[in-house]
């Protein structure tokens, strides 16, 4: 059992005391800083603290740093895909920096965000990278109130707060919904539905914005029954079918992966193939090596490169270089599949 | 922008002097202690620290209490489904207990695992979750040697170390494998492939250990060649297909969904049919969602459980109660799905 819990903790001071030299030098010779000490020293110091089963206490350096080298990651669900991946970029990336990265699920609830980000303000963390839930775009007021408080740097992740000063690393979700309209419209398709998430100012929403200026482009005019709202989840998708079939639409822009897995279901059951009777484009990437038959054309994002770009503003804040605020939005890029066939007229 | 960017950082002392009480009642106040303080002066005291944006410094508070309220969670990959699950339900369980939960991703490396259960401990975690790397399973006698010597409590999670007394919390994956073989003896089965990830001791290993068990408990002699050792991702499942096909097996235990999906890839590319042409189980059941046209009948694992046990035991460390280790080892349960069929002589 180790020395902490057998008895009483041990500490530098009583490791100076073996050892016979200064407090002051075992934490230099512990902490690995450059010193003036003598290899010998060194070794028989290291010894006497391995020895002991003495560890580098980093909540005591928190204090006199005034950093706890912790940055605080609150995202909607673990388990989502997206969010997995992305966690997991950001947590190596920060790892790299010398920082941890305290994670905790939202269940994309807007009490739950306010909770998390007065949870880890009081703990201490130097930074939030903060994935608002998707509930927060009812409530832009409170969450604007709430943010203006902060005491703590944060970065707003994947999901913007339009007209909020404050760091933003993003994606482009407007020309997302573009390209991938436009996509099905080069193909020849000028009936396409769109099944969207509605969330006022969110992500959904601004890829049925890109749909429509897409639409708009080709000299379209969208039709009301061929906007499509869904859950993001598989049985939005799966919910959609029969709507999107009744507008006699030939191709769909689907806008999360979730609806898409629920939407070939629908279509599945209906004995309607994929790209023969209806040609489908989807959103996310996340569904490449699950589906078996299909390769789903669909909007792509880089993660990785998301990933960076947050922590790169979030160090920068952390150690005080800028004062202004950085929005940044990446464009995501479309990858083509088996998913669209050309329409003949 | 915050007093902590702006200026100097607010303090206990300012706030006392300012409402004009001593430091420690401001500190009760703040911390939600229960005191003799007047719900006026208590409100005037919340006012003024809102006011200069102070925040309850827990990194101090974790000084003059020994713990950080911390726990760390070392696990191969956050994006493996399996471990996201596991992930989202101790982060919640911890939170629910006044817990942290910090976590890193060792990718399945050794050299990882170690470098991450030192900067834990020098970080001054309450505790480690550690669900070692498959590739620990080469070098028992080195993380023996390592766990022996930590400095702060841990359980060991989903993938044990056996015979080292330590806490455990896994699942029986001999009795899962042994489970699943079962089910397909009692469909009439007898020439039954096992594609696994052979790790020595680890939870592959056990998988092909509960096979033999059911094969021999019905009088049948594993055959060498109907054992196929694949990586536990889809391409090892992909490449498992000729052996499987060669061998003349009529039916197949997968010991992992990836792998599963792979070998259906396979089976597809040269238009074999599940369950018509070969009957499969699979092992983890994340991929419910996912097949469209299969339900696969696979060994299931109750991750709450093993969450909100480990999430226990550890608690249970952290607080001192125990001195010997607990070892527990949950039943996975088997599903049925449609791909197996019951074979007619």
């Amino acid at each position: 059992m180790p020395d902490k819990l057998g008895g009483k903790k041990i500490t530098i001071k009583d490791i100076a005391r073996e050892a016979g030299i200064s407090p002051g030098a075992v934490s230099q010779i512990l902490n690995d800083k450059p010193c003036r000490i003598s290899d010998e020293k060194k070794r028989k110091v290291r010894e006497i603290a391995a020895k002991h089963r003495y560890v580098v206490n980093q909540t005591a350096r928190a204090l006199v740093t005034q950093r706890s080298y912790t940055v605080g990651l609150i995202l909607p669900d673990i388990q989502n895909t997206f969010f997995s991946k992305l966690a997991k970029v950001l947590e190596e990336t920060c790892r790299e920096k010398g920082y941890f990265l305290m994670f905790a699920n939202s269940d994309d609830s807007f009490e739950s965000d306010c909770k998390l980000l007065s949870r880890f303000e009081s703990r201490g963390v130097d930074g939030i990278f903060f994935i608002r839930s998707n509930e927060s775009y009812q409530y832009e007021e409170q969450l604007s109130r709430r943010l203006q408080k902060m005491a703590v740097p944060y970065v707003i992740v994947d999901r913007p707060f339009f007209g909020f000063a404050c760091d933003h690393v993003c994606f482009d979700n407007r020309l997302g919904g573009y390209q991938a309209t436009k996509y099905l419209l080069e193909k020849g398709h000028r009936d396409i539905a769109c099944v969207y998430l509605d969330d006022k100012r969110g992500n959904g929403a601004n890829r049925l914005a890109g749909y429509l200026d897409a639409l708009r482009e080709h000299g379209i005019e969208p039709e009301a029954d061929r906007m499509i709202t869904g859950d993001n989840r598989i049985q939005g998708g799966y919910n959609a079918v029969e709507p999107v079939l009744k507008s006699g639409a030939t191709a769909v822009l689907v806008c999360n992966d979730m609806m898409s897995l629920g939407f070939l279901r629908g279509l599945q059951e209906r004995k309607y193939k994929v790209p023969r009777d209806m040609s489908i484009v989807s959103y996310d990437d996340s569904l490449r090596e699950f589906l078996l038959d299909i390769t789903l054309t669909t909007v792509t994002m880089d993660l990785d490169l998301l990933a960076q770009r947050a922590a790169e503003v979030m160090l920068g804040r952390i150690e005080g270089k800028r004062i202004r605020a950085q929005e940044i939005y990446l464009e995501p890029v479309l990858a083509v599949g088996n998913s669209v066939r050309r329409k003949k007229d």
